[in-house]
């Protein structure tokens, strides 16, 4: 998920323009227009911090100094400071909100990702941790980036990506089989196919019509185990991957990962993060 | 917070563009461009619904038929259907997640919103719960809508809003009576003024130097109560309001609301709210 | 209203492009590619500056040096050298007319905003001067900036800043005191409310409702006059902020302001003000 | 100039857009969600009206009824009803203020191009009135639209379309001669080329180099008719055009006329045109 | 490759705007504004029609009325008619050129590549005939469109779509092994990954490292059946696909096909291809 | 043709971000963060360069240093040296395709261009090439300027340009004269008009109404002969222009350069280019 920093910049200036309306009258009012000033950014609270490098493309194209103390991925712990920001006073705090959402916001995703990838590291267990489609809407790139940045799988970046059968998508083409071979037969060969299922008995029709991948979707870890045997039974196993997904959360986690599944993934985690605290202080 | 209908479509085509890519490849190879599908948008967790609206006008916007069962700041209980959609079936799909990640986005800002209003009119309590301008970046006017079908108050919209003076801003003027004196002087008629203070005895100065309203920002229940009770007995009572902000959360929010303030303001309702769960099912 | 640079030059850049279209075709086929070019931009006439900052910004991002020989808001004369300019000849070139045509509005203004500020001044009256939402549509910020640097008011920035209840939102709401009351309990602690009034015994009505501010819409200066006695009467004096509107010129604004009211605003600064003239010189 | 309605519906949204901000809080406070109005839009003064195409398709473009009662080009008077507008109330107020900006901006246009191309036919004097490129920045089309609609030439649209060879394109060249052969050489045959001369001795060159149209800048009456004397006894009348600019007004045009140049330009017309007056009344 | 019809609006506007300018000054001085006009567009030659969806979708965005006479991907002959249309006469003669423009490129690619399908379907050759990212810059969509409809392999949509490691790529991580793996151990499990390799003893390395796809690059066809033979030996066939690239024509492929590739990839499809010639005829 | 940088910059950010997606996942996972490279651009063909300034300005823009080694419209042969790049690695991988895209398109063009004006030029006709505005749409300046580069005529830019009245006007203006005599009537004098006729008795009418250039479509070369003998002997030569159109290529153009018009348009130099085959070499 390398984007030149260009585009990167339109993407931040849009967030910028957004908060700042006709212009910052405060800052305005009381920062005389030649004033200077120097700031840190400091973590509150003990988390992976995310989205360095993002901030610091923002300030460096407002024309600010930024020095980053620590890089993406990092723990860091309550009063660490992780970035060192000089220039321009009335910029610097016209441009401080925006800089600690995104900051928070991406920490936030990549510390929830970082809790399960360690979790099931600890357990010793391969089984990758995925987020879903579930993003904000509009922060595709940041929440992907985030949960990269925390350890886990990025999934489709796009409806163009990978191909990914659903339950509406089957019941328009009539069986899992039709819709299957429906994709195989004209997708690009520089697809994956993968299908969602949401009963026991799809999962070998699914993967005999030529699925790369098989999603098994709400099923308890009782019956995740269940369709391992078949699969393994019918030697599946390391040719096709399996996906568990659908009410799986940082309590139950483990409880899918023993199954040996290949992917687990979770719509909480890019959905519903809880914003790493951090902020910003002036040092005049 | 009045947007025409056209202004919305556009922010709205954005978020679908960004995650549709070169297009949906899975529904085109799947589903016939003629076929027809009908679906219902259903709530999987009791909550405040918001983003009806703005759904709506998404929808119709892409050329499908909607018809809502609820507006927006209903009560929602798991199985109740939100949304009944009918149209080109992959339209459908292609816009399924989008609308699904904005609704449940929007969804769970209101309902954190409208727990915490509830919890201060059971109380008998006046005091307005207010969101911040920590939102997810990009998405201001949906979390600051969000919030104002929670019950809750959208506090400033921009930087171009009510002037409010922060630490910060003081920092760089040298004192609050100087930055207070220069806002006064020079800011617009249509403006309030904001004036956060960090330490009680900065209170008294900020108001006799014109502030409307004061924010004791991280200020415990009990210093706040100390500075209402100042506050009193210098007569300026019903003349400027008193906002409390920082640290303030769904648990200790009644001891800050019985200090009497006018305005609670919490961090943590846009930018750490929880998705309310709710899924799209086709009905062929 | 201060905008951090880069958003700037994309308002300034999209003047640009709408001029050159193609490319400037006379240009590339007279001036060499490698050629450079000094200029000055010269003032024609005496009014007050306004602009520079934005016209800096504007030819700093096309790659060409500036030096500003005056700031926003000094008045200048006949032959008065505004910006020293050097750099690459086509560019330079193509970007003169854009960057005139944004200075002489600006500074036309500027020009007329000082004339009745000044005015005001010299005969001792402490009413400000206002310009109202009656721009060059899509020059919202550069006339309000222009505004302020004549030392007006910028009223409004946008509809979603003051609440401004006007006669038709009035006569949709059934009355004064609904549309007040309406707003006083649903709007945001942010913002003030103004209410503009067209009848004289709509003034009391309007203020005890709520508004902070009410507008006296195309009253004669003895309209407005009885008025301010009624609200001083009613002790409303200093609780309160008048506003005249409506048929106010250059010529009869000293009778306005003799009422006492505290603002006066005026369509015509921003609706019909004359380009102070301006000129580039090139120096080979 | 004749842009499809889709073209134009996207740069009218953008002024709106502007307007708006997070949207319309006064009538979102005070309107109800399914109010509908009539409203009328009236004009204030004598003047011909322009824009009344722009503003049709700007309120369809929201969901507004519109009835034109005039068309582009129509003298009005005081009183006289423009446009009849019905549908959504919040859509219609939110929408009052960027419709009649443009509306009173063109019509002014119009109006002041109009009087002197009426006063030019008066005297029947076949001379036409053009304006420049001295337009509102980001207002181009809007402009050069409205002096068609007076009666006026739009000269170049865009620096892409006719060769304009000016004082500082003739500096960098090193002479008349040298900048035309080059322009003559490379130009496109679907070009003309325009020579823009500030001296009597200039003009025999640049048409002997090549131009087909030769603009005499700031030359007095009497200068020009000299000049147009010169051309006559070389025989270039009728094969080559004249256009006489700089220092012309509404006042001094006759004089300028009365010398038989086939075009006289003038700034003012875009630059500082008045606004018509227009107002929009509700009628519930 | 489906994208909703609102987005594609949007791509299509772009162009038309580019095209249009100021306004078609042509058709508003020569056409009334209310002409209304019918008209067919038909094919000058033989080929693949391709675009038909894009361009009804333009067409009915600009309010005209379209009835394709074929689909996407059917093969015309010369004076076949393709689509008829009808509506205000301006906007079709300003549509004009960009919709025959869309047409006639998509309709090239779509020819271009369904003849190479074809060639190889008489072979009864199960090879794929794949495009590359080689579009015209900026048309990315349309051109692999195009190729889909020709009955191709669209190969690649984005960047971040299949990991294709390069001989570029390789160079910087040192060799074949390190790049495939340090791919393999972080890549999500949604992408296939393909590997380039240039010479025949990379070809195992690039397997046994894990690559799904082998792209042998520049190799003649001799080469390429040494490296199946290999492949076969190893006993990778089945388990792994090989794409051929790098010199491949209309005149060589069958040479390229009967090595038993899966996939064979030809630049000159969508960077080289003739356009289809198609005109539109005005029927008063 | 000359548009300032950061006006090209936004065109060339906006072909890269389309080929981007969500970034690019190959680079970002093999190549390091900090990794610099050196490459060249390399030509594999002969002929003509056309897009090094842009490709310059893009490649700046995204903080790379470009070292030019020739200049747009030099003749250069396989191997030899085009550019030489160095910077950020990642940035240089995920550039590479669209900076060869658009430099192997553009110089395409100018070399089609050019050989045809060699042709011409060999055999001492002075007919000047012109290309049409059938280009690939969105890239309309792009293909202009590099026919410009290839030394041809770059025809009109835009819809607003010359007035050009094609069949299709004539048809719905009645005829000839009444089309070219509205347009006499009302068009800018800044503008010329041509007139494109499909039969030889329409070419009198054409140059009598005032068409300053008629285009004979589709007349064969002896067709063409005729009517320049009958324009020679009404005395129009030299005073008008002659463009032939249509069924023209690079096989039959002599025969048509021979009849004496002024203009030979051909759609094919921008509808159906060759690209020139160009590659780039990282030396690490």
């Amino acid at each position: 998920m390398f984007l030149p920093r260009k585009i990167l910049e339109e993407k931040l200036q849009a967030m910028l323009a957004e908060d700042t309306g006709q212009g910052d009258i405060t800052t305005s009012l009381i920062v005389p227009a030649d004033a200077r000033a120097q700031a840190t950014v400091v973590a509150k609270q003990t988390g992976i911090v995310a989205g360095i490098e993002e901030v610091n493309i923002f300030l460096q194209s407002l024309g600010l100094e930024v020095k980053a103390s620590v890089n993406d991925g990092k723990k860091v712990r309550p009063g660490e400071v992780l970035l060192r920001i000089s220039g321009d006073a009335r910029t610097l705090l016209t441009a401080e909100r925006t800089l600690l959402n995104l900051l928070s916001r991406m920490s936030g995703i990549a510390t929830a990702t970082r809790n399960l990838v360690e979790k099931l590291q600890k357990a010793k267990v391969k089984t990758k941790v995925a987020c879903t489609r579930k993003t904000a809407p509009g922060l595709l790139y940041f929440d992907k980036k985030a949960v990269m940045i925390g350890g886990g799988d990025t999934h489709r970046l796009h409806l163009d990506d990978m191909i990914l059968i659903k339950d509406n998508h089957i019941a328009l083409a009539g069986s899992v089989e039709k819709a299957v071979e429906k994709a195989r037969k004209h997708a690009s060969f520089s697809k994956r196919i993968e299908v969602e299922v949401t009963k026991a008995d799809e999962v070998l029709p699914a993967v005999r019509a030529g699925a790369d991948v098989v999603m098994l979707d709400n099923f308890s870890p009782k019956q995740i185990q269940k369709a391992m045997i078949l699969l393994k039974r019918e030697k599946y196993c390391g040719k096709i991957m399996v996906e568990a997904s659908g009410g799986i959360t940082a309590e139950n986690i483990m409880r899918y990962a023993s199954t040996g599944v290949d992917v687990i993934s979770l719509g909480e985690i890019t959905q519903s993060p809880r914003a790493l605290d951090v902020s910003l202080e002036i040092k005049k």
